[in-house]
């Protein structure tokens, strides 16, 4: 195996298949990232054995200026085969593995020499011979899935809620994720509408990576889904997750279709009047604020304390508050985490009693997009 | 006590005085930052015993629009103070404290109260009534520090190696750091020479401390110096450390004053490559990189080698190699600090026998400015 490549396109493809690979893994071969060369590319391969990242880069990308010389193939110790080529002295260097898995690596006048192992010792990925694929715009996935990641649970007791559960039909994909305090729901509607019809649980953690990698760009990504698999392939990269197995809860009966008060915030403004009351309930034994809507005065008023530090009382600047008066004590922490999904835009909030989970959903479209919080009893 | 200011210049002065706070001092008041306001100024004081810090916000700062309503004097609980003033929502705020030390900050709606203390508790600042002082321009004295601060010795069992020695006498000014295994040293010469003499041991972290207070201008800082107190004073600061007790080695003799074998390089060239062999020794038992001087074939090549990684050997570039063949061996961490340290610039390394200290001078200035580094044993 031989070839010659600019360190720039290279790092950059390694870092990407790299993202997926633990320092944490118990399987020793996958600490290194495997290079495939073939007559006409190259393949870098990372995993962690619930995620994999395939990169690849053709011999016709120029701004890579691959020549390949010699194909074959090798598995290299990821961080430091990473750190060695992001030092190296020159713009282009050259990678040559002999038949003892011996990588040397040149740039210029440095000679780096480490030991690879064979690839064959590499395990295989999934294969997803799906025909039939799901095609959404980059910015819109990550945006689906940095609004409803927030509600994946964290702990392992209820491994079903640590991810998104995504169901598809009739050109309409719903993602849903919930950890029993608080749930996220974003509805959104596909242009090329085929007649599959999918409902899989993707594991929380494989979503957040894969979000990180897709730039705001309105390319394409396509979506391809096998018994146990989901596959996302955009620009030059393959990214495989397995699939969480079990049945996700109904949560279509979580989320309350009336309610005693409304009231509209601007997300952003309501997001650092939470944040200042938090400062003093993170102290608290509860971590919990207080909210009270007074319809008659048309006054709303956050409450944070601590008992040792002291505490803060805001009057919020709020909209069309109607209904019945409540009070309301909630994690603020989860308030942020939904409030900063809506980005700078008017919410509306609707409650029915201090015990109930009340939901915020963008004012101007109620219908695609809702947070909904329990709230904590104090009493 | 009662004020009202504007938060962004409050928050500057308040994040210096905060910087002499460590969360873990076992001693509760100094957790605190004591507010202190006469009737012209607000002062600000933060401390962990051995460093003090004072910052100042006079009335007729105009852009801090300090108005002085009641003066008075209250010690408050740094960490969440700071958090609250960062995150109020107005330009101005309006801090107020009762007779119980109860303080009501101020701000738009929001409105915190925090519980504070008496500031009859807080530590006294020490006291210099030093007449006589040291000027240095602060960029002159940042780079001094930053020079000679990375061979100070983070070992407790010879204390005094933690700091930095300064010596003072007929307008010289002689810093010198070591930890036994490496040296730095820089003269300086200030223009104003008085007939003081100072010989005071400065502990490194706090020196540390103050050069990152330090901008790059060459505004003066005024040093004073009474028994076991160092003050430096520069903007609206003042910065106070105790001084290590005891006496500093006598370094002078540690550096060679000749050389068998010379040679330079480029300092930021030699410091990539020195880099890159680390990337491999760091793995290795030692932690050591091996270069190799050939006269005769005029010939530098440095190795890094990890029995268990593989192995670096880069031919380096240099200028006027002369002497005896020679090959040592060191810890590329000691020169990557000294190399560092002089930036941009060619250098001339000087070294007598491979176990013998080597040392590292700027080639267009030998005299001011000595890194020393001593080799290590690999047989």
């Amino acid at each position: 195996m031989k070839f010659n490549i600019r360190r720039s396109e290279f790092i950059s493809a390694l870092n990407n298949a790299q993202r997926a690979i633990s320092s944490k893994t118990a399987i020793d071969v996958l600490t290194g990232i495997k290079l495939t060369l073939s007559a006409t590319k190259l393949t870098m391969t990372g995993s962690d054995a619930d995620i994999s990242i395939e990169t690849v880069i053709t011999e016709d990308n120029e701004k890579a200026a691959l020549v390949i010389d010699e194909p074959g193939s090798v598995i290299l110790p990821a961080r430091f085969f990473n750190e060695i080529v992001k030092k190296l002295p020159e713009e282009m260097m050259t990678i040559s593995v002999d038949a003892r898995f011996q990588a040397t690596i040149t740039s210029g006048q440095a000679e780096f020499t480490i030991n690879g192992l064979d690839s064959e010792t590499y395990p295989h990925l999934p294969e997803i011979e799906a025909d039939t694929k799901l095609v959404i715009a980059a910015d819109i996935l990550k945006q689906v899935i940095n609004q409803t990641v927030i509600a994946v649970s964290t702990q392992e007791s209820r491994p079903i809620l640590t991810g998104i559960h995504l169901s598809y039909s009739n050109g309409e994909l719903l993602a849903v994720a919930t950890d029993s305090h608080r749930l996220s729901q974003r509805k959104i509607t596909l242009a090329d509408a085929g007649s599959e019809v999918y409902n899989i649980i993707v594991p929380g953690k494989s979503l957040n990576e894969m979000a990180k990698m897709l730039g705001d760009s309105t390319d394409n990504v396509e979506i391809r889904v096998a018994e146990n698999q989901i596959l996302f392939t955009f620009a030059n990269i393959s990214f495989y997750s397995r699939l969480l197995e079990g049945n996700y809860p109904d949560t279509d009966r979580l989320i309350p279709q009336s309610s005693e008060t409304t009231v509209e915030f601007n997300a952003v403004e309501l997001l650092h009047s939470i944040e200042r009351a938090s400062l003093l309930s993170h102290e608290g034994r509860n971590n919990v604020v207080k909210l009270s809507l007074q319809v008659a005065d048309q006054k709303v008023v956050l409450n944070g304390n601590s008992p040792e530090i002291g505490n803060v009382e805001e009057d919020l600047s709020f909209k069309n508050l109607t209904g019945k008066d409540l009070e309301i004590s909630f994690n603020p922490d989860y308030m942020k985490d939904a409030l900063s999904s809506f980005g700078q835009t008017d919410i509306t909030m609707s409650l029915t009693l201090p015990l109930r989970p009340f939901t915020l959903v963008p004012t101007e479209d109620g219908e695609n997009f809702v947070q909904l919080i329990t709230p904590v009893r104090t009493f």
